[in-house]
């Protein structure tokens, strides 16, 4: 365990909360970029609850609206255009991950005179670091990705279909205003997947770290049994605001860096979901849910010490010994059947996908990462073909 | 669960940092106070490395030697004194956890034109909360009360028999240089103290919490469940330097604010060993050693759920019911076996203290904070007799 962190997003979380957006944005200036997406926020009133707190503080908007899952590098230069004409001192997301994604990118390109793509990883490196940004302020409409309060994200570039990520400290939000009552309203699906991702977020480090950090294993064994518990009741009743407050914070935690400092842990399922997702604009975690169980098969073959703790902590089985392979795989069924029984998809037909592109998108992988010997990082590596194997077991 | 967090400061962990110390400390200017303690730090040789490294990177430095454990208020005047009259850009604390709270309330005093007493709870007020302060760099030389990298800070008023508290927002360390290897050769004891300290550390929101942070209380039980893990092994083998670095980990993150976020928690066993060792000047976690487990029996009698949630997740007892009293206080009774297999002593007597005072503690101890009805802040609040029947269960 050797790493440095800092995390310096201030958290505003509760509900109610959103009646405060104004007196935090008036700390960073007088004119914001307000970035939303479909709609949705304009049709529950959170839109107009948003505009109000602000217009008490004396912060004007101008909009960015449209923002689309996935979002694609085009939004992003749309956005920064709209930000350097109108002076905006600020970018304020009002939405769900692909709104704070894209707004972070959008704050570091309006101060960036170079192709914003630059940004994003691809072609195994960043032509440009991000090392200022304007203030972002994130409102999650959703809970989900953890983008309110960590300094990644991620990006479409629709015309390569490359779909990748920045991560820079330049890109932490100034504060996260995390009010649960806004997700009251997301629908069963999106709650669902909401649930599947941020458990995703840990599991990853959990399973591809260097397997030194006991302490974190516990935060990440802690998120999962929370998102078991709370998940379930969320999708059964979007109105259980204590559900929804659990959730949200859960997400938050899932990646704002306590559960995964220290992992070096690798993201394979992330990785190989986003070619996935470049390719049929699917919603992330609905891909997440039908890749993680198949990775989860494969890497516990090669090593399943780890996967054997997590049936026993998280499922509560026993091992015959530590690397009980049995007990490991029936750890993952369970998981599996958790995701199924709050409505995830855990098989590509189900979205209509076919194996078509699986080669494909293995090799799209590795053009993003690899490990210099053409394989994705992760425990173990992967080459091209168990990237197709475990596609081709997700089918 | 409503509430606000930040925690600013940078965090760089891990076997050797020391030597990354003057690139830290360059940031904030050319000139340290560099406060230290006993005289342990240059006798092992780690003094002579920091200055090395703050050498390196062009900072030059005065001395503050000889804070005290549980540190006066005196030494903070006289280390603020230093500080100005030397034009100090930044304060550096090489030591545990007296030298870094004594380092945040004289980096505040420095900047500070009253009584740096003011800046301390007591009377149940605080006369002036800092605002400013001289940036701080934390050098932990022992895994125990994770002052490195919060805001709190407790200071002895040695004139008026007080021992109390600040926290401020303020007093965030702006780097916290977290070494492991600097603790290789903490003895035996205040190892033991030290896995101790950063168990009370969370115990106390656990048990005295609002009870609606369920993750919170996952993360309370994983830091738990790592120190029970580690703790021998740092004490049996003090080489042991995985040991070592999961112990500073966990005491670390058991006050960093990960864990008690939200939990709107009380600390009455803190407040009730202040007042212990104000007057005996008693290692703080030998005094929380001997107060936590009754302080536990007594809580437990009056809402035995959450201790049985303690039993059965730390301890993995099984419960009959929720309320199974007990099984709550068999758990407390491992609790309290694990703390004697370390090595903490867990009566008054095992110290040579006496029941003579006990009325005295509990009376100063509602004198620096109570309930407005003469309460100590708890759950249950605590009545002056509650706090001697307390006292005496530990005698």
């Amino acid at each position: 365990m050797n790493f440095e962190f800092q995390n310096p997003t201030r958290i505003l979380f509760g509900a109610g909360v959103l009646a405060r957006l104004g007196e935090a944005a008036g700390e960073y200036g007088k004119k914001a970029l307000l970035v939303t997406g479909g709609g949705s926020v304009k049709r529950g009133g959170v839109f107009d609850r948003a505009v109000e707190s602000l217009k008490a503080a004396g912060v004007s908007y101008v909009e960015c609206t449209g923002i689309e899952p996935n979002p694609r590098i085009s939004s992003v230069v749309r956005g920064a255009d709209i930000a350097r004409k109108e002076g905006c001192d600020m970018v304020i997301a009002l939405g769900g991950g692909s709104v704070m994604d894209a707004s972070k990118v959008i704050a570091a390109a309006a101060l960036y005179d170079g192709d914003p793509w630059d940004m994003i990883m691809h072609g195994q490196e960043h032509v440009h670091v991000p090392t200022q940004a304007l203030p972002v302020i994130t409102v999650p409409t959703l809970a989900a990705t953890g983008s309110e309060a960590n300094c990644g994200a991620v990006i479409t570039n629709e015309k390569t279909t490359v779909k990748s990520f920045v991560m820079a400290p330049a890109l932490y939000p100034k504060v996260a205003v995390v009010d649960p009552e806004l997700t009251v309203s997301v629908p069963v699906d999106q709650t669902a997947y909401g649930v599947c991702d941020l458990i995703t977020h840990v599991t990853e480090a959990y399973f591809n770290g260097s397997g030194t950090t006991p302490l974190q294993d516990r935060f990440a064994e802690g998120v999962i049994l929370t998102a078991l518990e709370w998940g379930p009741k969320a999708v059964a009743d979007g109105n259980d605001l204590e559900a929804r407050t659990q959730i949200q914070w859960a997400a938050l935690v899932a990646l704002v860096g306590w559960v995964n400092v220290g992992t070096n842990g690798a993201y394979p399922v992330h990785m190989m979901e986003h070619t996935v997702s470049a390719y049929h604009d699917i919603t992330h975690a609905a891909g997440l849910s039908i890749i993680n169980p198949a990775w989860m098969r494969f890497a516990a073959k090669a090593e399943p010490a780890k996967f054997v703790q997590f049936a026993e902590r998280v499922f509560g089985l026993k091992a015959r010994s530590a690397d009980d392979l049995d007990c490991a795989l029936q750890g993952i069924d369970l998981f599996e059947t958790f995701l199924r029984s709050i409505g995830c998809p855990t098989r590509f037909s189900e979205l209509g996908i076919g194996d078509e592109l699986f080669e494909t998108y293995a090799k799209d992988t590795v053009a993003i990462m690899n490990d210099g010997n053409g394989r994705l990082p992760a425990r173990p590596p992967m080459s091209i073909d168990d990237m197709v194997s475990v596609f081709k077991a997700a089918l």
